[in-house]
């Protein structure tokens, strides 16, 4: 399949909701779906599911829809959910332990090699069958393999120094849960933030706008 | 200042990183920044944050800028996030507990009122200067106190269930954190989904393009 250059950032946002929604449907044992139909499940136009499938290449048949397992398997290899990616998180507190226990990573293409904090009180426990590591030995551990993606559970004013060590270790992407701007560090910076008081702001908003009827 | 009805949610999605962004500036002792030096901080078009501040009235004058302070209080206005609403959060494992010590509710519009379990090992537990409460006890705690939102962070399969529970107790809005579909749920129902890992799925589908070259 012909696959085009450039993919705007809008519809690369959508793609892990369509593999979801597309992994339900199968799931549910259906075949088949209209754009129209998969348009009214997730609240997008059917042309714009139409115009979001053509970026790629020609997923569909004029009046017979989608093969969900197909168009499931091509959104998957798109994302590069095979390509067995790697990631190590730093910053076992609170948050970071729940990512590494709630996460599944390997649904979203990566595997945690590894977790790493600083303090001796959480240096040697278990986490999801990892032992959190001293990262004084981070350097090591990156050295005897490749490892693609940091994620950043760790205070935000630690982050920026970490950043730059996890570079040179070369690791050039970052799953970034702090409030930290990190994506100038490096014109080489891969980086999506999370900010999830962002979800809750919109919240909000809603329901301040519900209020005024 | 008059407000048009319509937003578009593409807008409203934007309004929490203005309203982070200016909030950064404002603590730098930025004073005045214009859209176009604001475009180049967050990586949107001058003509497109021109746009979205259109939406809700008149903000900057021509030539001379938006003043950040004032643009800072009227999008926290707009938003909502003086209004006081009020958030219970169901389900106290991992995940649940991160979010209640991690995220700074105040700052996003909500006090967060109460945390509550099912699991004898988890009520009675303090967490964020809360008790964790029994969830039978939902109901009661519900009827003495206006509940605007219920945070999911409770097992996928009881979600559906939970949500209708919760509505009979006048929470008609929802930061879900389950991978359910609780939105058919009813039609006044406003949800505001986490899909944490598609996060990580696009930062899989940037490294894969960074592979491709």
């Amino acid at each position: 399949m012909p696959k085009r250059r450039y993919v705007s950032p809008a519809v690369i946002r959508r793609l892990p909701r369509y593999h979801r929604f597309l992994g339900r449907l199968i799931e549910n044992g259906v075949e088949r779906i209209s754009s129209k139909e998969l348009s009214s499940m997730m609240n997008l136009t059917a042309s714009q599911i139409r115009q979001d499938f053509n970026c790629f290449g020609e997923f569909g048949q004029q009046g017979y829809g989608y093969e969900t397992k197909r168009l499931h398997n091509e959104i998957g290899e798109i994302m590069g959910l095979d390509r067995g990616f790697t990631a190590v998180l730093i910053g076992a507190g609170n948050l970071g332990k729940a990512f590494a226990k709630h996460i599944d990573f390997n649904a979203a293409g990566f595997t945690l090699e590894a977790v790493f904090d600083n303090s001796p009180e959480q240096i040697g426990m278990q986490i999801s069958g990892l032992v959190i590591r001293d990262v004084s030995a981070l350097e090591e551990f990156c050295s005897s393999r490749k490892i693609d993606t940091g994620i950043l559970c760790l205070p935000g004013e630690a982050a920026a120094a970490m950043v730059t060590r996890m570079m040179s270790c070369g690791i050039k992407s970052f799953w970034n849960f702090t409030h930290e701007d990190i994506s100038l560090i490096s014109p080489d910076i891969i980086v999506e933030n999370v900010h999830l008081t962002d979800g809750l702001m919109v919240l909000c908003y809603q329901l301040n706008d519900a209020l005024k009827g």
